[in-house]
């Protein structure tokens, strides 16, 4: 039984109705403005209407460089009768932007005047053969502006063109929404400030950063506390301080269960609990509440939780005390390369990578953990499951909330299959080289790449599958799987593939044969990996039964999965890259060298995002020397094409 | 001639050529990193890719609450044979988050746990009847980041989530992009700093406030110089101190022509002119120039010049230092309202408003006067006009550059037709009651308005036509002009016509006949006004031949514009609405009362902006009593529907 208080599982929709129900109840609306410098201004909302205090210009100037005139005195000049005007007296000199004197109305272009006489001594005069317009090359007072003209609505987010208008209307300062304010609480006796000194039972406190940093985003101004140990009086002063000096209060709960209880408590015995708990996955314990007139929002510690429901019950909010509607997310259908069950009576939010591959927008799903924060660093969008569904079939069409723009996305190639340490850093060359593009990796495993070729659903496909027939790499499998299509065959790399162990080896593991050892865990990659394949030919040649081998069923489905796992001694041994073992420090018995290739259908290769991911496999140094220094791998025939069918 | 210095007519792209050959040959490329706190990193750029150190978690974790076991202990756990496990010593209770216990690995959930005699002195045990997984319930190290990932890459714009994940993988600062600095340095010594006491000759300095916020935009940083006075020897220190002190420097000539020469001399000094002077409309001036290896933008005064120079020469550096390409201004294709000419040999920008009317999306020239700031604030995008074309015909179908995005284009309610203060008061209260919505007049006279509607060029016509005939307001002209459309006709207002005078009357104007004395200059409205017929009307009724009344050919088009040429000494008198002279604080001789409608066509009646707002003018009291406290108007009717067809 799950300690402490009981919490609910309100629909999410109906919980959004009862929290803006209660804040409209209260009255909230947009914030009171204040006066800030003009010049300072920039991104900010106009509380009121700003109409021009001066015209401008406020002052009738010359719009050419020439002479100013009375436009009477000029008339009857003709090619053959010029005019003549004395200088001083009845022409004055002006330069483009200068007053007009008094009594002057008009300005005769330089090139229009015969000057005669001026400079020595005396005053000269000018002649011209043309009279002068009413008004002609004058910059009249308020050509730009006129005085208590609206020069800014209420409402309109500045400008940098704006701030020049509202300056040049006679303001030094401007009406603009307070920011509103937002505290956010972390709480947790286990929490720490990133850069301390760690020992095991730390976390690390990044969350107030996150939401800091989406308070900044949403045009709000977040008031960080310092960590509040899980303490229920310095849980309730923190409360009580945020409603005093914030328009909204954020408490984020630690990790555990138990200090969840005392954020609900607390609220409780200082305001209102509207609802504790909602049938959202991630973020169920959502606390809604209610202390001293302000809004006081509980959320979970999983970061993923704590992002998205702080997404659902403050974004709104923040927009609307500054007079605006939040900006709707970027909705795109996408077809789910992938089942996803879900379960029935909770609203998932799963996340999703998106590629453009062909003419399909393909989502896939990536990890699901609410603790899991890498899933939404790397999703480019969010699929909502409904509470009423048990998940969506392969190939489902679902419209995806988008988390990164429509370019990037179609900018992005999309690579499935094997996984290999060196697509991280081709994906950080490719970035640093062409600033717009992104390479996307999902690792499924060589014959999961192949088949995502197959279904037009990815660009490349790394793969490194041995034919035990021919001895040869990936082709006869290409030739198999993907008889209908061109495919070109890239070499990345050869590289070392063998048993990970512990730094030092300490139960002197030599090769396949311990694996029937007692006291040895292996730890396994999931089937249809190219290293699943080599295990499995080893425990072949060995006349092994998988089953004698104590962790053949637990799989990772990379290469530094396995080599964590190591490190960390949930297993033994595990088979990877000399990479994977080298990035943690660990010790390695090479068993093989394999090659491993890129397979790309010949209709992406005239993609610009393709053409320039190949240029680097196949031109940059960087990149060749970046990959040998990982270790364990030969880079001999890097970007060489291997097959063509 | 002009004087001083020869200014060229280099084509605007082989302007750019010169100035990015200029650059590249220097070897510009991304600006160096600098360490930053994570914390304040959100929306900067990565300068390199961000690998984790720790690996999230970095220890073992219960990820449920319950007892921690070893999962060997638990072989043979059964519901006939409960495995008995004593508490403390095979078996502990977590948190979920708590560490696991050293050799602890798996948990059992307490709701599968039976607790036996605990409390009291005995230690007590735990009743299980299942086995345990291996790392059953566990949170393993690195679920999140395994150590040495990747968790960003170079030239990656850093967001919330990533806040997070970075400061998760172990990091307190993170290397960013350094922001290109760019001094700003406003010159002329005519300019003074807002809030100054202003005399005549004086220009209010904003347009180094334009750019530093448009630096800002970019990403950059400004550096904003004081203003400098026009001498030689004062911009010649700015400039170096300038290249000292940032990575473009940008000076700013004042409006007069001698000031820009003293900035292209003092290049010239300093350093090397690569050109001086684009064949563009407006912003012919620029000078690109290069000194102690930094490079020199010297723009124009005017303040559209100022922007679209800045914006052509200094935007894509700005973003290439940052490592980033400037992203395309969105463009769409629109319909040309109107018939534009434009000089052969010079590139014009031309601002347009852009209204979607049905299907169509119509482009409406503004202002073209490079002093106009309000014609860019007002604009929603930038038609080029090619150097090659004399300009294009009504109906050509455009490519705009978008200033403002297709939502809010979208929603714009497009008002043409006659001009009436209580619009602007309109647009206000539209933006304030729907930040999304917003209305847009353009002034083109009554019967303009009319033929707008019969175009699908406007959703709704202000318009005050008298039908002499019958006496009526607006139906007969609806009647004869858009005889094949269903017209809703709302009443907005009546309102006071008449002729507007300076303060006191000094010249003691009664009435029309006024207008045939020698030393009266009137100002006109433009054809096609309802004021400028009403004009004709007591012109013709009293039989003063219009050539005999003075200034009769000169136009504004709008009532403050009429209002402003009288309170400037441009005229003596004009026709005009007694609320504009009540703005500029005139004296003003009533005429007549005459009603002023809004023309809907039906079909547009449905659409959610048309309906906020009739809203307003049907029930809005804030509106209401603003229109009554400008002065003259009568809103008895306003909101009524005075017709239908």
């Amino acid at each position: 039984m799950r300690k402490g208080i009981y919490i609910e599982n309100t629909p999410l929709d109906e919980a959004l109705k009862r929290w803006s129900q209660r804040i409209l109840a209260s009255g909230i609306k947009p914030l009171a403005g204040e006066m800030i410098p003009v010049k300072d201004s920039l991104g900010r909302m106009t509380a009121g209407a700003v109409f021009a205090r001066l015209s401008a210009p406020f002052y009738h100037s010359a719009a050419m460089d020439g002479y100013a005139v009375k436009f009477v005195d000029t008339f009857g000049a003709a090619e053959y009768s010029p005019k003549k005007l004395s200088i001083g007296d009845r022409a004055v000199y002006v330069d483009t932007g200068d007053p007009m004197p008094d009594g002057f109305n008009a300005v005769v272009m330089i090139e229009d005047v015969n000057v005669v006489g001026a400079g020595g001594e005396r005053p000269g005069y000018i002649e011209i053969i043309k009279p002068a317009a009413p008004w002609q090359h004058v910059r009249a007072i308020g050509e730009d502006i006129v005085c208590t003209e609206l020069i800014l609505p209420e409402n309109h987010r500045i400008r940098p063109v704006d701030i020049g208008a509202v300056i040049s209307g006679g303001h030094v300062d401007v009406l603009v929404r307070r920011r509103p304010k937002v505290a956010i609480i972390p709480t947790g006796s286990e929490i720490v400030e990133p850069g301390t000194e760690l020992k095991k039972g730390d976390i690390i406190e990044y969350n107030s950063r996150i939401l800091s940093a989406l308070v900044t985003e949403w045009g709000g101004e977040p008031l960080r506390f310092g960590p509040i140990s899980d303490d229920p009086g310095k849980i309730k002063d923190a409360l009580l301080d945020g409603c005093a000096r914030a328009d909204l209060v954020v408490i984020n709960a630690g990790s555990s269960a138990g200090s969840e209880d005392f954020t609900a408590k607390a609220v409780a015995e200082l305001g209102e609990v509207i609802l504790h708990g909602i049938n959202i996955k991630p973020g169920k314990p959502v606390i809604l509440g209610w202390i001293k007139g302000r809004p006081v929002l509980g959320i979970p510690g999983y970061p993923v939780s704590t992002y998205i429901t702080f997404g659902l019950f403050a974004k709104g909010l923040i927009y609307k005390w500054q007079g605006l509607e939040p900006p709707e997310p970027g909705r795109i259908p996408a077809r789910l390369s992938r089942q996803v069950a879900s379960s029935l009576g909770q609203e998932e939010f799963l996340r999703v990578k998106l590629g453009k591959v062909g003419d399909n927008l393909i989502a896939t799903p990536v990890s699901r953990g609410a603790g899991v924060l890498m899933s939404l660093v790397r999703a480019d969008g969010i699929v909502r499951v409904p509470a009423m569904s048990e998940g969506f079939g392969a190939g489902t069409e679902v419209s995806v909330e988008m988390l990164r723009g429509k370019e990037e996305i179609e900018n992005t190639v999309v690579c499935i299959g094997s996984h290999d340490n060196a697509l991280d850093l081709l994906a950080n060359i490719l970035k640093k080289n062409y600033p717009k593009y992104s390479l996307s990796s999902a690792h499924v495993g060589s014959m999961g790449g192949l088949v995502a070729l197959k279904k037009d659903e990815a660009h490349i496909a790394g793969t490194h599958l041995l034919d035990e027939e021919t001895g040869e790499y990936n082709v006869a499998f290409i030739k198999r799987l993907l008889a209908d299509r061109k495919i070109v065959l890239v070499n990345l790399v050869y590289r070392q593939q063998g048993l990970v162990v512990p730094k030092g080896n300490p139960k002197r593991i030599s090769g396949f044969k311990d694996l029937l050892r007692d006291d040895i865990v292996f730890i396994n990659r999931q089937s249809g990996a190219g290293t699943r394949l080599l295990t499995d030919k080893y425990l072949k040649e060995l006349k092994i039964d998988p089953k004698a081998v104590r962790g053949y069923e637990r799989e990772e489905y990379t290469h530094m999965g396995v080599a964590s796992a190591v490190l960390t001694g949930i297993a033994d041994t595990g088979m990877a890259i000399l990479a994977a073992a080298k990035a943690l420090d660990l010790d390695f018995i090479p068993l093989a060298k394999e090659r491993y290739d890129l397979a790309v259908p010949a209709k992406y290769l005239a993609m610009p995002t393709l053409l320039a991911l190949l240029k680097i496999i196949m031109e940059d140094r960087e990149f060749r020397s970046g990959v040998e220094a990982l270790g364990g791998y030969d880079v001999s025939d890097m970007g060489k094409i291997m097959y063509e069918s």
